[in-house]
């Protein structure tokens, strides 16, 4: 997918909010484990119905690899359904990947050509070798991490000295590489004071911002700092609007809690 | 596995060699892709000649996942096997994995519960709580990318004030995470130099070293500025082994490779 095509989705369902499929057998509602596939029947039940506020999915890979092939599976059969019945959303694979080059080729073949996905978040650790073979592909984005939303981006992305800054670093020197114009950044929504530093260096980036809901993010914050001109954000919520609600009923919270941060996002974007 | 049983290994066996299962559909012998399940075969055949010569194994995921929930189901009969029929081998999932707790907690049930690895290899970009999920586990073993062996490196972990350098604060920081006491760290063997510095931080841990062999390092370098009282190393090797022939008699290849590599070995650890 083109990103010309993800900003006119943004602008057409006046919504930024990317769907995040943490989809856990422990906390899915108790119902749907009658089912063959209990967890494609919760994803399926969520896009479903939330498929028109939402403009991106973000399937993180470790909830379905925590069940071995049979996860996999369920990983293969919700980018399929995706792909075939909402084409119109942009995917992305949750899997925080990077090895020598050898090595991302084959994930980026996993990712990109076998399940097609739009996208995939991969580390910055290893270098450039280990991130142009998933940059080398034609309209798939390679979303790098760059600052992330949780306590530990503390120990190496940033440093006492600004300056120094490690996801700095990561933002600057990622520009050089080939191909960098498939390039998106993870920028942790809880750490929404630096995003004025980001955009000066990334102004044309689309970020992918995890952490509004549960893990404290502030939206509005976010907004304000991190936008830009094609407004340039993917908002991700998981658990505060796939948790939302835990009976036969759960689709209904669901729905509601998506609704109402789509809601803010439209009074964002008319402003 | 606990460590203490691993040094036992290695004084046993005069081997710190571990074999690498890359093992790539488009690189194994032909006549083997008439197999119900080539790559298992691949394997198969690899540990049942080779068990004695190494200590370890090293399967790298992104080679299975490349062909989605089969490749899967591959890799899961892989370590399957090894735990049945070698449980003298110390199992390396090298998987570079690593997000937020919630999110590890799953990687690590994947590789630590599900399939039963020792150790699985994960990235420090996201600090510490994105690593401690791992460490928690008992007598299983985080690898933390420190010092990488390929090109890459040179643009995050290596800086031009060398008492800056990113790897050496991963050692220091990681140190003093929960359970520390069972990290490993990746160096690549193509930095042999610097791994005096390493072993000045980090005297006690375990060192897994890829790079040998196909990526030009050199084992007594390696030897001489890596090795503790204790050896403390793991030398892997996987293309210049597995893919040292590549007709029907492949493994006899194969196995000259392994026994040249141990048998240098066995001359250091005599020394």
């Amino acid at each position: 997918m083109k990103t010309s095509f993800l900003r006119d989705q943004i602008v057409l369902k006046k919504s930024f909010l990317c769907l995040g499929l943490d989809s856990d057998l422990d906390k899915i509602p108790k119902h749907l484990l009658n089912e063959s596939d209990p967890i494609f029947s919760f994803n399926k039940i969520l896009l479903d119905s939330l498929n028109k506020l939402i403009v991106a999915v973000k399937i993180n890979t470790a909830f379905y690899e925590a069940y071995g092939h049979k996860g996999w599976k369920t990983l293969e059969r919700t980018i399929k359904y995706i792909n075939k019945n909402y084409p119109d959303l942009f995917t992305i694979a949750d899997a925080k990947r990077g090895d020598i080059g050898n090595t991302s080729d084959k994930y980026a073949k996993a990712f990109f050509s076998s399940m097609d996905f739009d996208s995939v978040t991969v580390s910055p650790y290893m270098g450039n070798d280990s991130v142009e073979p998933f940059l080398a592909y034609n309209n798939k984005h390679t979303i790098l991490l760059a600052l992330t939303s949780n306590k530990g981006s503390n120990d190496f992305q940033i440093s006492s000295n600004q300056e120094n800054n490690l996801f700095k670093k990561v933002l600057k020197i990622s520009k050089q590489w080939k191909n960098s114009n498939n390039l998106m950044y993870v920028v942790g929504a809880t750490k929404a004071s630096f995003l004025k530093d980001i955009r000066s260096i990334v102004p044309n980036s689309f970020l992918l911002i995890p952490g509004i809901g549960a893990q404290g993010g502030d939206l509005i914050e976010t907004f304000k700092n991190g936008a830009n001109k094609d407004v340039g954000l993917l908002v991700n919520s998981s658990r505060s609007i796939i948790y939302a609600g835990d009976g036969e009923d759960f689709i209904k919270y669901s729905y509601n809690e998506a609704h109402r941060l789509q809601q803010e996002m439209q009074i964002l974007l008319n402003d």
